[in-house]
């Protein structure tokens, strides 16, 4: 009992957001407002006060902010987060005597009673706040309490002295803190940029780009197709990787066990006798034509991402300079990646395990910051979950601690608890299971879970239609309208997204063989050619979209995501919306590519800040058609040969002839 | 990175029980288990195993249970509790090369792959496995390490020996924990008797057990008393304050602001010149007569249960002798309790943000010691949400280290944040809402929640359907069938339950006004004298409903709580069961009073362990009649005036003619 003081009575539990008992940090984007919520509470029928105080990790001083009751005793304060980096935040909350007091004395007064003794009591009260402040204020103070002290003053005027807002407030600037309760942790909040909320993809292999069918693309070539990409509307470029590529191994066309001279290996097969991951691959050019197609991207809006990939071709450098990376073998020979019985001879894990594992950690760091030299700011990480959780958030860590504008993209396709374990340790945005998400009901739960729940805290989905790996079932039986319905459906569910071109916009749907995800002659093993203006390409379709997720806030983050009921199993509805500005978006999207379907939609109207009794206008940002709307009840018909989806813009408010001057 | 171990790839998160990040403990009464379940995973696609370990808190050495792998990441584990008091509880979890190298080996083997090096690879973790054991083992494993590397003999001879269940078993009791990962908190379960899980209480008024009226009853008519109160099933007999009672300001009957000289008090007023918390009211009796109740009560198998009241009358000791403990106004005078406009001015609470609130702490915790040691250990506190957490906590710590086998009731009639708060920090039960829920929905959100969420960790609801405080207006309307619907509810849908009698039994249900729940002549202010044997009285009712509870274990906790669906809103279904013995109790209820219900019942049967394609047969151990049902769908009809509720055992099995032995 030494240590206690016992006179902390205040409580305060259920503090949101709080990571894993604040083992990780909540993450916001720059510009956004940390809301934080928490019980307190204390015994009795006492009053109380409570502060949010937070400050930003370098600096000492705390700015503190006043919480509000809500109900329940939840309370709820908020601070804005205006720079990179980590923030701080704790809770602090006290029994206010003053605020109790006051309340008492009016119920009093109310009654009829006679207030002789609380008044001294509150002139007692008043009088330590004074002792609490300094120069005028304390004297003020002084003489308020003096005067609720003069008995053959009338009550009532001194009542009214004792309620006055003007007494409240000087009081509660000078608060009795001796017995408050401090939020027993510190909890931590990382600020990213906006674009790690606000983001639209597009992967390209550079070696695809050449004007000529049979050429190596380079770099230059790139340079030329980036009109292409910002048409379309997109700020990040995402590129595989750009590095040597091994001999030993490598793989053919259609993932052949062996390659002819002719083929240009995987660029997931990393290293050769020309370097390893801070190398550039020949063909595609110099570290000079790199940064110089960075800052072209940089002059069209886009970002250029690099795919980090840790692992190595059996050439690369690191398995002769440091064999004790890898797993050697009884025989002598380097363990090879394998899922028994596949073996994967053309590919080397890195041992994590190894003895001189911190030499490792540092060099792998070490190639991070070498592309954030180079101006590189956003990464996609190849398979994060076959590396150790400690090392990413080591590195993310490191890197970031001096580059707080690093995006790191988690491409971690697996169980979802290791998915989220990523993102928690640091990890900026992260891959998810959108591709393989079909039915209403589907899309209602995984969103719902990834929008609603403490989920949204740490994870930041980003959502892919395709991508080199994954041409999903659908892609390739619903030809060009279910690609149009899934790039409304990743664009307008997910403030973050990407496309896997051209094969997307030029509707690539072939697979490698029945029931395989692969696409026939993929990228990964081969130089394509595409026809970028094929007539049948979406790209002014994308085009449209992306424009629309621009100029709406609504569709630019993900908590506000709503799904609205329809009487339809193929038609699903949902809304965003966006508070400052007043923006409102309302999507429905015809989930079967073959046929039209027509149902009712049964709009939640306060999600959508609409009233029951007046009409309101949605516009379709699509096909720029209008439609006029009463109530929550509403008819859609989707043909999705013609257009797979509304994207609404709702306008709640309509004039009528009410809003004529001479009405009336 | 220095202190770090980067080789600990295994994650433990998301553990339960983990009361508020393990700040509070979980609780379980003894001779129950401790089922713990964690998600646990790793990088990449090793195998991982892990351990449960767990201790009493006064041992050092930890017993280890290995952990079994359910889905999803999630595992789990499981410790009995066998003596009272606390238990620690971690995890462990590691890579398990061997695990991982073994099912590999399978697979290749499977696929006809060429193992020769794999061989050598496991002949590599026998031998490390070698020198992690000793003696004897050591011996076997390097032994089987040298024939594994005996490339000469056959590769399939080889690969049997190296998948073979003795070398898996030998090689784990040896594992290589040198990375292993332990979750970074040691958690808490607090044992305590299984009364704390299994109770039923009776609340009395010793001074209105006399024979005659107008008499003072003492512990001598309340030893008479014992027997009735035993025969009805009751464990737990309550009886409100013994104290001393005060006579400042003393309330007269029906809480008057006077008393006449005749006027006995409200036992809550406690303190007077013959003493106060640690005092026995002289008209009650001695502290040796109370002893004497306490063994006799033993013997009928009644706990006597005390009130801790900590609040004082104006002529409590304290008041005289410890005036530090008081608020004291300005004019000098001790604050009365109040809640404005109201004035209680026969209470002064205590003042506990004094400056020697230390003294004040021991004292307090002294009164429930001086009580132990008279024998009692049962102990149901009133208000105390007025009183701080802090103290609470400190206190009932205290007295638990040197008798763990101490209850403590809390009557918090609270908001539900501040309950729950309470029995996190030590309460052994609570009250709750369940006196205000009438309707089927309100029963069953409520009660999923106490019993299906990690509420019922922390927090062991007891059910009253009166108290000396609260006569509900459904018990004001309903009668004698309310009664006996509020009793079942209580007594089934609660593993603990009190009632406050003879008020109950005997029906009593007039407010002392329209709309209060005061009861009318309160014995809380009078003396009462009741005909425990009217015709019309529950006694014998209430009798065979404990005897039920008894007789049947899946009554006796709260844990497998289910609600099954009626299609009548006034019938209420739910059923509990117990594993050991196989025990399914399955109860319907009639909410209505007034009028007979009738209804299909949908039930779950897989809650119920039963078969769609087998009949059971369910018999009411109320009525002793027996149906015979099939199927989910089943009739009711329930006549309030002749019983309001089925109180089925259901037997799973039913002899058809298979069963005999001629039977084809």
């Amino acid at each position: 009992m030494k240590e206690l003081e016992g006179r902390q009575r205040a409580v305060i539990e259920g503090v949101k957001p709080e990571i894993d008992g604040g083992r990780f940090p909540a993450k916001r984007a720059i510009g956004e407002t940390v809301v934080v919520e928490a019980d307190i509470f204390t015994d009795g029928h006492d009053e109380l006060s409570a502060v949010l105080r937070y400050r930003r990790e370098e600096d000492e001083a705390w700015t503190e902010v006043p919480m509000e009751f809500l109900v329940n005793d939840r309370w709820r304060g908020a601070f804005p987060v205006t720079e990179l980096g980590f923030y701080r935040y704790g809770l602090l909350a006290w029994v206010n005597a003053f605020k109790t007091w006051r309340r008492d004395l009016a119920k009093k007064t109310e009654a009829g009673q006679d207030v002789a003794v609380d008044l001294l009591v509150g002139a007692r009260l008043i009088s330590e706040a004074a002792a609490r402040a300094t120069g005028g204020q304390a004297e003020t103070l002084k003489g308020w309490a003096k005067a609720l002290g003069v008995t053959s003053d009338p009550q009532a005027a001194r009542v009214r002295l004792a309620l006055s807002a003007e007494v409240a407030a000087m009081v509660d600037s000078h608060p009795d803190r001796r017995f408050a309760t401090a939020y027993g942790k510190e909890l931590t909040v990382v600020v990213d940029p906006v674009r790690a909320r606000f983001s639209a993809w597009y992967e390209m292999f550079p070696r695809s780009c050449a004007p000529k069918a049979g050429q190596h693309g380079t770099f230059k070539d790139v340079e030329a197709r980036l009109s292409y990409v910002a048409s379309m509307g997109f700020d990040v470029l995402y590129l595989p990787p750009i590095h040597p590529i091994g001999m030993t191994y490598r793989k053919g066309k259609n993932n052949a066990p062996s390659a002819t001279p002719a083929d240009p290996g995987s660029s997931w097969g990393i290293g050769s006798q020309e370097g390893g991951h801070k190398a550039i691959h020949s063909q595609l050019g110099t570290l000079e034509d790199f940064r110089r197609l960075l800052a072209k991207a940089k002059e069209q809006g886009l970002d250029v991402a690099l795919d980090v990939a840790y692992q190595c071709s059996p050439d690369h450098p690191y398995v002769k300079e440091h064999r004790e990376w890898f797993r050697i073998r009884p025989d002598g020979t380097v363990q090879y990646a394998e899922n028994p019985p596949k073996k994967y001879q053309d590919i080397y894990p890195l041992e994590f395990e190894n003895e001189q594992w911190r030499d490792l950690w540092e060099e792998l760091k070490s190639v991070v910051l070498y592309w954030v030299e180079q101006g590189v700011r956003i990464f996609r990480v190849d398979n994060p979950h076959t590396k150790p959780f400690a090392f990413w958030e080591w590195m993310i860590g490191e890197v970031r601690r001096d580059h707080p504008d690093v995006i790191f993209l988690a491409e971690a396709f697996t169980r979802p608890k290791v998915m989220y374990r990523l993102a928690k340790l640091g990890f900026t945005q992260s891959y998810t299971y959108f591709a393989w998400r079909y039915s209403k009901e589907d899309f209602r739960q995984y969103f719902t879970e990834l929008t609603q729940t403490d989920v949204r805290e740490y994870f930041r989905a980003n959502l892919w239609p395709n991508t080199p790996d994954i041409l999903t079932e659908t892609l390739q039986h619903g030809g060009r309208p279910v690609f149009m319905q899934r790039l409304v459906l990743a664009a307008t569910l997910g403030a973050n997204y990407g496309i896997y071109g051209p094969a997307f916009e030029l509707c690539e749907g072939r697979p490698r063989e029945a029931g395989s995800e692969e696409y026939l002659d993929s990228e990964k093993y081969e130089i394509r050619q595409w026809d970028l203006d094929r007539p049948d390409s979406l790209k002014e379709f994308i085009g449209r979209v992306n424009r629309i997720r621009r100029e709406n806030p609504a569709l630019q983050s993900d908590w506000s995501l709503r799904f609205h009921p329809t009487d339809n199993d193929q038609l699903l509805c949902y809304s965003k919306r966006a508070d400052d500005p007043a923006n409102v978006i309302l999507v429905i999207v015809n989930l079967s590519p073959f046929h039209t379907h027509s149902g009712w939609v049964d709009l939640d109207l306060d999600a959508l800040g609409l009233v029951a009794d007046q009409p309101f206008q949605v516009h379709d940002l699509l096909t720029n058609a209008h439609y006029m709307w009463q109530g929550s009840h509403n008819y859609i018909q989707l043909n999705p040969h013609a257009a797979p989806a509304h994207i609404f813009r709702v306008r709640r408010r309509t004039r009528t002839e009410k809003d004529f001057d001479y009405y009336l």
